[in-house]
């Protein structure tokens, strides 16, 4: 079967197409045939070196998300059988045309979306849904700020608090983005405020149009976490999930004291199988009804054939998309 | 009745006894003649103006918590009668001869303890037990870190954690406290590891002589955080509860991320009635029966006549005291 590689750290061009060896099922899993992948951030820190991938996971073949058809299930697997379109989130190795995974760790496409829509699911939604519901807790009358709302998780995310009947404020140093965030999510601003970060300060901004921010999805980090700070409600949360901005900052202790902050780091690259199981499921559950419903919808930037997939890469890299960019076998 | 006021912000000196009017219990009230209270860090600043206390608490009288005698109590209170010994948390004003407090935020004084061992059991304790046990969620096998073991809340901390089956690391800048606590907990080193810091420095100490930190009771803050997150275990929780060492601090962003870290901030002084309600409540299930089984002990330094109450707050201020510091009426 073939494979997207990573041939050397660099730029986009030492993404490669190669042979690997094919793969089978063991008893509890099933063989996907992938149709489709989602391109994150992280696969573009892999291929330049900067992330190395957790352990059991290919070395040189990124992706963190795929949508396939069932080809075959081992001999245990009773909730998928051959036919079926699924999708999932692995530790690594979704460039490639198929893989072998846990069937608790699988979910079924819902009936209204293709299989390019499904590979634009699992990372940004998942990573949303776990983040902003079973970690932070979110509740209905909560005032949400995203960071980066452009980005698939943003997008996610955004959609996600907004189905939840939150209200939204989404940050963006790119008026562009805000301006097809707002078009896609299509609300009033008193549900969602697009909010321009200028001189990397956005706090005093959300505090007037919109009063103090219960749940933060960070995805940018760095100095972006003092600001958050200073927009904050008592109790508020702030879920740490992307550094695009820096990975230190000055952080005043005394406000998250006074006003019982909590800062929650989290990812889900280097979760166990347990753990990725527990999520998945929990997601079928509460979510995908969603999906089926149209009360989410994935936010596809673009689709690329896999023989553009150092344009894809490089679109990501230059921060060009808004909302998700998904690669076709 | 008499009051331990502050006449005007300033050296142990500005405290004064003055003569205040009595009290009445409303419906769910009880009145408390008061017969000891502790001494807190908060009613240092108080005393300093550096900490003004949160709204409806007398602006100059200080103190947090008490132990005493019911006198008479609201009509509908059923739990209590007079002649009842009790003890409990307030918002402000415990340095005084009366007080009235709703009777849930009341717990009975166990049998086997005075009434100035009672005085020094609240703010420590409760604050302990939220932080590690409510919020932090303590397991049985965790790994726990104490900043200024020496301390009313670190030696409560440090005994909780025992008690929980832990094992405990507690650290000090100085050798003759954590002699003093090692001899207070009489545990061997396997269980109560004392630290001493050295130049601001204890994570390599910590990981070296005891493993990875699964929850740490943080009340020193400032640079202490950094350190702390050096020493972590994945999905460790960090409960900041003071900042002896300042309000800020640089904070690797990316070790909270990567380890799936919670930073929570904290602090009882700011909470509602119903909040106060409830931990006194949940304390009261859950830790008294271990006051009462002998398990937990309170640690009093040493016990100051209402006259001494300079003196007292000077010993807190020089940081002498190895335990809490408590004040008879």
């Amino acid at each position: 079967m073939r494979a997207v590689t990573i041939t050397t750290s660099g730029n986009p061009d030492v993404l490669q197409i190669a042979e690997r060896p094919e793969v089978k099922p063991e008893t509890w899993e099933v063989l996907v045939k992938v149709e489709a992948f989602g391109i994150n951030r992280a696969d573009v820190l892999q291929r330049k070196g900067l992330y190395p991938p957790p352990p059991g996971v290919p070395a040189d073949i990124p992706g963190l998300e795929f949508a396939g058809i069932v080809e075959a299930v081992g001999k245990a697997v009773s909730l998928f059988r051959p036919g079926d379109r699924v999708f999932g989130l692995v530790g690594g190795g979704s460039y490639q045309e198929r893989l072998c995974q846990h069937e608790l760790a699988l979910l079924p496409i819902p009936q209204n979306l293709s299989i390019e829509e499904a590979a634009a699911i699992p990372e940004a939604f998942i990573t949303a849904f776990d983040a902003l519901v079973l970690q932070a807790g979110l509740k209905h009358s909560d005032r949400v700020l995203i960071s980066a709302v452009g980005s698939g998780v943003g997008m996610a995310a955004a959609q996600l608090a907004l189905a939840y009947q939150c209200r939204v404020a989404g940050s963006s140093r790119s008026s562009e983005k805000l301006e097809r965030a707002a078009s896609f999510l299509g609300q009033p601003q008193s549900q969602f405020l697009p909010v321009l970060v200028e001189d990397g300060t956005f706090a005093k901004k959300v505090s007037t149009a919109f009063g103090a921010i219960d749940v933060f999805l960070e995805l940018v980090g760095g100095a972006y976490v003092e600001e958050d700070l200073k927009c904050a409600a008592g109790k508020a949360t702030i879920m740490l999930v992307g550094l695009l901005a820096g990975a230190r900052s000055q952080i005043s202790l005394n406000q998250i004291l006074a006003r019982r902050i909590r800062v929650i780091g989290t990812t889900l690259r280097s979760r166990s199988l347990d753990e990725k199981i527990q999520i998945t499921q929990a997601f079928g559950k509460q979510i995908l009804p969603l999906f089926q419903q149209g009360l989410l919808k994935p936010n596809l930037d673009s689709v690329f054939g896999v023989e553009e997939i150092a344009q894809a890469h490089a679109v990501m890299e230059a921060d060009k998309n808004c909302g998700k960019l998904v690669v076709k076998w």
